[in-house]
């Protein structure tokens, strides 16, 4: 449906064309990951699920498609004084590695209380650390003025198109790897990743369903789409340290317009998913890569007459980075 | 060079024909792991690495191969009667597995120290446990007394050509997957896994160079290839549970022959290896698995002069099995 698609560049902020033209792009850097099925998940599911394991790209997640395309889009001139961003981590790391392979600085805003590999990756991968506070004013803040200091451009973590086409790259892979989806089942935080995957995925097929998987402690997805508007929380509380931000004004429109549902899971549902993940898929996940089985495991789902026919579900692992310590922990609760 | 091969099956118990009947064999019901790559881990040693990820087989180790073809290689008589196994646990599940898909029963003869969550793979795969003793001598009885009760045919879990056969089907994939491999370093406890390796391997490459990993505390190969014969141990002491087998009379040719060398490792080098196949490659890995990057780290091979030249090394992560809580014990020592 290319030619007379619906999902245009006008209405949102990236489209097929864009997104073909990321992985064209990005393709001589990233890894093309691998998925995994079990037969025994399978059967605890009920249904046939395909594990697109972004937690083996590089730095250790999905957002090193995003950043890459977002550097490598920067022209010369741009590219000179650096990029700076603030993010919880994955995103911060995915951008420095991306920086590092260009030969340009990263100015990564960390919040103080960001897991410790995430910025051990950060570190690693030549970026520039600054600190600051929890908030998002804090961060933002911070970042703004990095930006007045260094003249770098900003990458923001999800609300810009050349993140959401680089990350869109996932489903031009899958589709091709599992042509049989009927419908995929993404983790939300800004919106980034799922605008991307569905804006790809529906263009090549439009009967596909996407599902977001969301946290109870962070559910302003499945708020505003109550809402029919972005809503935002005083507070967020969830294990998924990756799925605490809130929608954009350039992805709501595509989980307003095209994401099915919003399923959400409480953390107890993300950490026996994350259990499953480690022993049966034998596959080192983050709370926010679990939460996709944890969706598809819970009763919301299974006992949803509306979804009885999803019988090819694809499941993004979103990323790996997990101190192990806190793995232990949340298994001892 | 599979027409006037030295690598025959009259001077060993398999060969490339056998490897490949045993692919045509079990293909339906194996799967084709991934390779996953990382340049963190290149920088580390210094070469380039690709890990063939058996963990991700089913029942969560590259044994499920042998165990497969094994099953299926039985005539309709035989197999009515069943199987029976001793082991410590990874080939057990996967008997039990391979079993289970053809409909037949599965005795397992597993010694009382097997790690907890391979007993429940073979139990959750219908297996029928019976304890005995740690040592050989016991595990052998308990065996043969099975026997002599149901008729069950014995499958050993490495002597034996239809294991050794299934085994080697993981090279058939990996130069597919990575034709460019000069080295191979494999795991060796008792030798199906590198001596069905080792045959396919050189069989497509006569060049390609295959090295053997064991733990200091469990190294009768390293003893056996210096002695010029098979030498067992009177005790062994390794975390790799899964490497505490000795030589048989039908792997020892192959290693005696066409293995390089054995690369000896302690137990805090495959430690420190585990930690960085779940850091980095964010993989699930039971210390048997993490062999291979130890020895590829370690000194002893980076140091050797005899392999300089190794640039494209495979490495075969043989499984993932293994209790959280004994990972954590670990990296906490």
């Amino acid at each position: 449906m290319d030619a007379e698609s619906p999902i245009s560049a006008e209405k949102y902020a990236a489209d097929i064309s864009s997104i073909r033209e990321a992985h064209v792009r990005i393709k001589p850097f990233i890894h093309k990951t691998p998925v995994l099925t079990s037969e025994s998940l399978n059967t605890l599911s009920g249904r046939e699920l395909f594990f697109k394991c972004e937690c083996f790209q590089k730095g250790g997640a999905f957002k090193f498609r995003g950043a890459c395309n977002a550097i490598f889009s920067l022209d010369n001139d741009q590219a000179a004084k650096g990029v700076v961003t603030h993010s919880s981590g994955n995103h911060a790391a995915a951008l420095a590695l991306a920086a590092k392979l260009r030969g340009i600085p990263a100015h990564i805003v960390i919040p103080n209380n960001a897991p410790k590999c995430k910025v051990e990756n950060v570190i690693r991968y030549g970026g520039q650390v600054i600190w600051s506070d929890v908030t998002i004013q804090s961060r933002e803040d911070t970042a703004a003025k990095v930006m007045q200091e260094t003249g770098a451009v900003l990458v923001h973590p999800f609300n810009d198109g050349r993140i959401i086409s680089g990350q869109g790259t996932i489903s031009l892979e899958f589709l091709e790897q599992v042509p049989q989806l009927d419908t995929v089942i993404v983790p939300i935080s800004g919106g980034g990743l799922i605008s991307g995957v569905t804006l790809a995925a529906k263009s090549i097929n439009p009967l596909l369903r996407v599902l977001a998987a969301e946290p109870k402690g962070a559910n302003d997805a499945a708020q505003s789409k109550a809402a029919g508007r972005i809503v935002k929380l005083r507070e967020t509380n969830t294990v998924a340290d990756g799925l605490r931000a809130f929608l954009g004004d350039l992805t709501w429109p595509v989980v307003r317009d095209l994401v099915e549902d919003v399923i959400v899971v409480d953390d107890e549902e993300i950490i026996d998913a994350m259990k499953l993940i480690y022993e049966i898929l034998k596959v080192a996940v983050e709370p926010s890569g679990a939460i996709g089985l944890a969706a598809v495991l819970s009763d919301r789902f299974k006992k949803n007459p509306a979804w009885k026919d999803c019988n090819n579900i694809g499941i993004i692992i979103s990323g790996g980075n997990l101190d192990l310590e806190v793995l232990w922990d949340s298994f001892r609760r």
